[in-house]
């Protein structure tokens, strides 16, 4: 293991996160929170010199193998949590540190669980350092050093790799920088225009910039206690909206941005996306249509909630723990397909379910025609072998993840529904789930212990799985 | 597809299932049930002329392929299910006919899921015939008919493989017909160990053999609406032993009669079953010993639950619905687990675990060195790479059986636990669920849709999934 190489670039991360945290005290300056701007600077400084003084160890090679690049990428998001937390404490907006590190990394991890009750006590400028660490971890921190820093020669794929969503690294070009700065270029044109209908369906701008990092993000925290209840239709229509476009793979606005049309519209996994989005939406409208006045607001709630699910945000604009058992699976249900592949969104992604039901396909008429030789095919390409085994891997330490997860918060005592939920939403990086952590409720009954395995959770769920587990095994540790 | 000689098979069971339906009726001449004797006799005489029937399709070749074995075996425990169901609509005892089918297909598969909320009104000849179905699919039809009946030449191998559980064939000696007949040895000698023991415990032998049918086929059907909770202390550690028994791979014993000791106790799946076993009794006795009077009572409570479960028999000493939730998460996740391959248990097989549990591990190692070659070994072997394959498509296919059987059942509008733990309790062949279908409740709640999909999931859980899900591929019925 080259561990100053991977506290090097670790360094580098918590300089960067200092930069990010003067933002949070510009928002605590001009709402005059005196108090609270002396936090984020204080912060802003401590991860300044920590992350100087881990970039002391100058490595001796800047060699970067998946293991490197697994162990950075953990320890990478690990740190920026543990440093992202420290403002809450010292603002006293969630005084007990293992609470504010749960938000801070449901923050990053676009996760948008959390512990607190009641949001709308907060200092202005917490609420929009919670939700900017939302847009921060959305595309991914190492994404953006990649793009803005001069930091390695060739070997960042592997931190790509570690860091972006999906069954296989969504290279748009050659060159692992290049990608990097066009995925942040279009993530900023999306957030930008977003900001700007917000503002358009009558927000004011404090509200639209925290919102934007929510929904970009594929996040879900929002700054006040109904979520997205209280806005008007308009502005919950324009939040669908650019959730469901956060849930595309950003390839087809790199194509759509090339004017390679047949490209960005020929992409299995983002039919297959629609689909379900479109499906969702009209099986919910008929089994809550009873729950509201008329078809307009069924439409408008069960579209809503289904974008939000499953572009794991996590936003809600009514309390879907209320609505009927249908509803309530097919929600759960999307929970674990999460969204496209190399977009923000979180969950099992739609490209793996896809390749394990081709896999389920190609192994049924192996039975049927043994001697027939069969290879798997998605966008007019054979998928690599490397990737199929990778993706039943990942199902099946998704699985053991899982289970694992519920048996150690069981040991709280709530019931069933609330427990597998709240794995659930973590692991899929969802935010609220049903009952005890249903959308009006919140993660703080859970005792630490189990507020740690749901950490741990997100953050395997944000890193898809590999970074996290590896170490865990002890061989990852040995020199060479 | 070789339909003739599907057909022709599936005759041979029906003969095979008129002769079964003789000993009811002897139990209804015997408890002097007069009408009850003519409807076995009846439905006797229906299987035998149907089977008759069948049979005049002389297959042109005898050439049983993966599909047709997989066919075959899926139409023939469906064709028996059918016929099996008749005596209960005939006797009064279940009159609805979809209901007879649930409880029969339930019997067959060794689930033990019941939509009789009262056992006790039935005949004695129905509940004798109820359990007699665990006894008969616990082993398997097939390789029951394979034991007996000179019926094929040397492609009986597809029809094992089909029925037989675990993610490879348990051949015990080269020829298929041989390994049937020690099996069906075995299973004999293990059956009449039970009843002597348990007329031992001071059961008459009516009670005794019905629960022996339920406790080697690991079914858990019950003679009394408080399934073992009525028996006395010695009965239902005599029922919890052989219960154990019957979920060890019946390799084991095959060694132990051959005197190869060695053989017999290094299998890896049996050491982590009996850990299983034993970890899951000790935490589960901490976490109930407040609701017991003394630490032998919890002991008890908790090694027969712990063992009723993970050998997916699903009898029950008590209402595992009201102990605490680490205890019923532990429950459910035994419920996934299941026994070993080889043996009558059903759910997922240890084999399976350790082996998807080795993949994780193998593709950890992997990112951490790329160029060092591993291979999974089980027992001292490598296992093959069709295995491998086949147990990580298993796993997906099982997970979106699960999903999608969830789903359909949620159109009930039951809630989540229930109808989590209903899909999980009958596609692993178990029996209770939580909640609404918990240990004292029943299935009679859901709809005729939800009990067909869960009958679906009884007979995919029995059959390996492979069986039952060919028959949803339309290139399945195409002629060469």
């Amino acid at each position: 293991m080259n561990f100053a190489m991977v506290l090097y670039i670790v360094g580098w991360l918590l300089e960067f996160e200092s930069a990010l945290l003067l933002l949070p005290a510009i928002v605590a300056l001009v709402y005059r929170e005196p108090e609270c701007i002396l936090a984020y600077v204080i912060t802003a400084l401590i991860s300044f010199f920590l992350g100087a003084g881990l970039k002391r160890f100058q490595p001796k090679s800047k060699d970067l193998y998946m293991r490197e690049g697994f162990v950075t990428v953990a320890f990478g998001w690990i740190f920026l949590s543990l440093i992202g937390a420290l403002p809450f404490v010292f603002t006293r907006d969630i005084p007990n540190y293992i609470d504010a590190l749960f938000e801070t990394i449901s923050g990053f991890t676009t996760t948008g669980a959390s512990i607190l009750s009641d949001v709308e006590h907060l200092h202005r400028s917490a609420l929009f350092w919670r939700s900017f660490t939302h847009w921060i971890g959305g595309m991914g921190v190492f994404v953006f050093i990649m793009a803005v820093l001069p930091l390695m020669g060739g070997s960042t794929m592997n931190l790509m790799r570690a860091e972006s969503t999906g069954p296989s690294v969504g290279k748009l070009v050659p060159r692992v920088r290049d990608s990097a700065k066009i995925l942040y270029e279009m993530y900023v044109l999306i957030t930008v225009a977003a900001v700007v209908t917000y503002l358009l369906c009558g927000m004011d701008l404090y509200t639209a910039m925290t919102l934007t990092f929510g929904t970009v993000g594929t996040g879900g925290f929002g700054v006040l206690n109904t979520s997205i209840g209280s806005y008007g239709a308009a502005a919950q229509w324009a939040i669908t909206i650019f959730m469901i476009l956060s849930g595309i793979n950003y390839s087809v606005y790199f194509y759509l941005l090339r004017k390679q049309w047949k490209d960005a519209f020929s992409i299995e996994e983002v039919r297959v996306y629609l689909f379900l989005l479109v499906a969702g939406t009209a099986v919910i409208t008929g089994d809550i249509f009873h729950l509201y006045r008329n078809l307009g607001e069924s439409v408008r709630h069960a579209a809503f909630q289904v974008a939000s699910i499953i572009t794991t945000t996590g936003f809600s604009t009514t309390d879907f723990d209320l609505w009927p058992s249908l509803s309530k699976t097919i929600l759960v249900a999307m929970m674990f397909i999460g969204s496209c592949s190399g977009s923000t969104a979180g969950g099992i992604k739609i490209s793996r379910i896809i390749i394990l039901v081709k896999t389920i396909n190609k192994e049924l008429s192996n039975m049927i025609h043994p001697r027939q030789v069969q290879k798997i095919r998605m966008d007019g390409r054979s998928v690599a072998h490397d990737t199929l085994r990778n993706t039943n891997v990942y199902m099946v330490s998704y699985v053991v993840i899982l289970v694992a997860s519920i048996l150690l918060i069981s040991l709280d005592e709530y019931d069933f529904t609330t427990n597998f939920t709240a794995v659930t939403a973590t692991l899929n990086n969802i935010g609220p789930g049903l009952n005890l952590v249903g959308p009006t409720q919140n993660f703080a009954i859970y005792s630490p212990l189990s507020k740690i395995v749901l950490m741990f959770d997100m953050l395997a769920g944000r890193l898809e799985l590999f970074p996290m587990l590896i170490l865990l095994k002890p061989s990852c540790w040995k020199k060479y």
